[in-house]
């Protein structure tokens, strides 16, 4: 995995750049969507690729390690051929899942125990352990694990959880190298900077981080902006879970070249629906005879095809075809407004991009 | 609407030819997928008429007529303009959901009083209202009123029925040939052949629908041997719900030129998929690590794309794009089984075809 700065903005820390992977050309600031059991819910592949032309996606490597099992996807050719998605895909190290959505048995320096939401088996994950998982997904660009903390956490909570992090980051890259120098793999791996809201932590964790001298950087969205010009400017900086549309371009504003979230699918599936002059909430009465598409200024093929009446109609009689349309409209929406993006930056207009927007808000 | 009869089967009763309508043409035998409300579940309209190339599905009268409303749908510019679907449209009358779906309260000469299984509100059918309904849909092809017996019934109940449903398709007529003389509608009504299991009250029945001299006849399955050669042999013959995959050829032999059926739409979601060798139970373990195509011999974009494996994947974890992509491959596996039929009959080759399948199926 190469970076390739492109162009930054002069006025911000935006930048345009392009990741070369082994399954092609990442054009960045990139938005990612979220596919996490080998699927963006609801978007066939070719459609993914066609319509959105997404570039690179994520995939979870908790659900993928619970079901089907890294191994059976390692036997089937890896996540790329197993869900035939010949373009670049990014796993998480698990670690969120573990912390959120499993019964969390323990923590210890050696890594996290836990019980599976599934089916309540006791599995463990350490650094060296989703290194392991990752390589046998083969994804392109991988997480190393972290321990998530919950908020608000005290200066002494949040530094002992920065420095198993330094120290799992540490582990979890000398597991990869040892691996990499086996197998001539070209994944890379990204430590996460950690520190909760404490700068002197966030500082301590970037510069011990750095160290490891990686391809790139993740880091959790609290205080990116302080936390960004901590990190080299020549490596892609990944800010997870990120965000509402309007956020998009104020994350990019502070130097982030990458972003997932699982907003705009999960909310198009739940009928809220993002559009060029506001939220639209499909379910209310006012859209029951409405001809317009749902978004006048978009060239989905929701847009250009149906009208708010019909994905309404859908929505109430709870059909499959709803959730598809609308995550085809929600992606293409943040997709084509990190697009804009991208262009406004290499064309030098990127702080008139983001006044408009920040005025837009403010209307 | 206008039925062009192309070939005939000289040992059997198949029968090839063209329905002309105002939506485009029909080639016949055809199987028509059922799109209830107005969306064949999991499929957008584009890879129904691009990937399917389905010509004419069905929609059910009495959900659209609950959810959203038929007026709703007039306003919006009929049925093909909601839910942007160009191509031909068949809607049943309604009747078989009121008798099956809704909590019936009464059948009278008049009409069907029944309760909506939505909300419970009182709602009256009548041969009139049907077909007014459909008008307000635009739909090309519109079923008369019937009433739907269940088996087993006496020869008196049967009879009974068989007169009121005479009664009503000829009541739906007048109110028919009104509207059109008012409109200039090229929508067709299609009366429906009863007579339970009785050949004596099909025998009547079809002798007096004839009288309508109607552009088509519906018959329920039963009994489909017996009543096709008391039907006219310029017009096309609809038989509604049919069937397996390997009982499309048998009701083709016996003269029919238009089906419908859940089965392969329903199935599908469920998991049970139709191949060229044989039904597949996607849930069964042995599929688990499974890289073949679902049907090596399948065209459609489910089975060039992904392995049996990745579909087991997203279906034992609940993924919606399991039921668009086993819903496209099941489709596809019934209309292009009846595009050979067709191709088959074209040719003169329609016996040796059927025999084919007859000895599979013994096999």
């Amino acid at each position: 995995m190469r970076f390739e700065l492109q162009a930054e903005c002069p006025h911000t820390g935006a930048r345009a750049g392009l990741i070369h992977t082994a399954h092609g050309i990442i054009e960045t600031p990139v938005f990612m969507p979220v596919g996490t059991q080998a699927t963006v819910k609801g978007i066939p592949q070719r459609d993914l690729a066609g319509d959105l032309d997404a570039r690179i996606i994520l995939a979870n490597t908790y659900h993928l390690f619970l079901r089907p099992g890294h191994e059976l996807i390692r036997k089937l050719g890896g996540l790329h051929h197993f869900m035939s998605w010949p373009r670049a895909i990014l796993t998480d190290s698990g670690g969120f899942q573990v912390f959120s959505l499993s019964d969390l048995r323990k923590v210890t320096d050696q890594g996290v125990l836990f019980h599976s939401h599934l089916d309540g088996d006791e599995h463990l994950f350490t650094p060296e352990s989703t290194v392991d998982i990752q390589f046998a997904l083969g994804s392109d660009i991988m997480m190393v694990l972290d321990e998530c903390l919950a908020y608000p956490a005290s200066h002494e909570a949040a530094n002992h959880a920065m420095r198993r992090t330094v120290d799992w980051a540490r582990a979890g890259y000398r597991h990869y190298r040892r691996r990499v120098e086996e197998s001539g793999s070209e994944s890379a791996l990204f430590p996460i900077v950690q520190g909760s809201m404490f700068g002197d932590l966030r500082q301590t964790c970037a510069a011990e981080l750095i160290e490891l001298d990686a391809p790139g950087y993740a880091l959790s969205l609290e205080m990116t902006e302080l936390t960004t010009p901590l990190l080299p400017r020549d490596r892609p900086r990944y800010v997870m879970g990120v965000g509402m549309p309007e956020e998009l371009p104020e994350y990019v504003a502070r130097g982030v070249d990458m972003m997932d979230c699982v907003l705009p699918s999960r909310n198009a599936r739940n009928g809220y629906l993002f559009t060029s002059t506001g939220r639209v909430v499909i379910k209310q009465n006012r859209y029951r005879d409405d001809p317009s598409p749902l978004d006048a200024n978009c060239r989905c093929y929701t847009c250009q095809t149906y009208s708010r009446a019909y994905l309404r109609h859908l929505f109430q009689a709870g059909e499959i075809l709803f959730s598809t349309l609308a995550t085809l409209h929600n992606l293409t929406h943040y997709l084509d407004r990190m697009r804009q993006i991208r262009q406004s930056i290499l064309l030098g207009g990127f702080q008139a991009f983001l006044d408009g927007i920040r005025s837009a808000a403010v209307e």
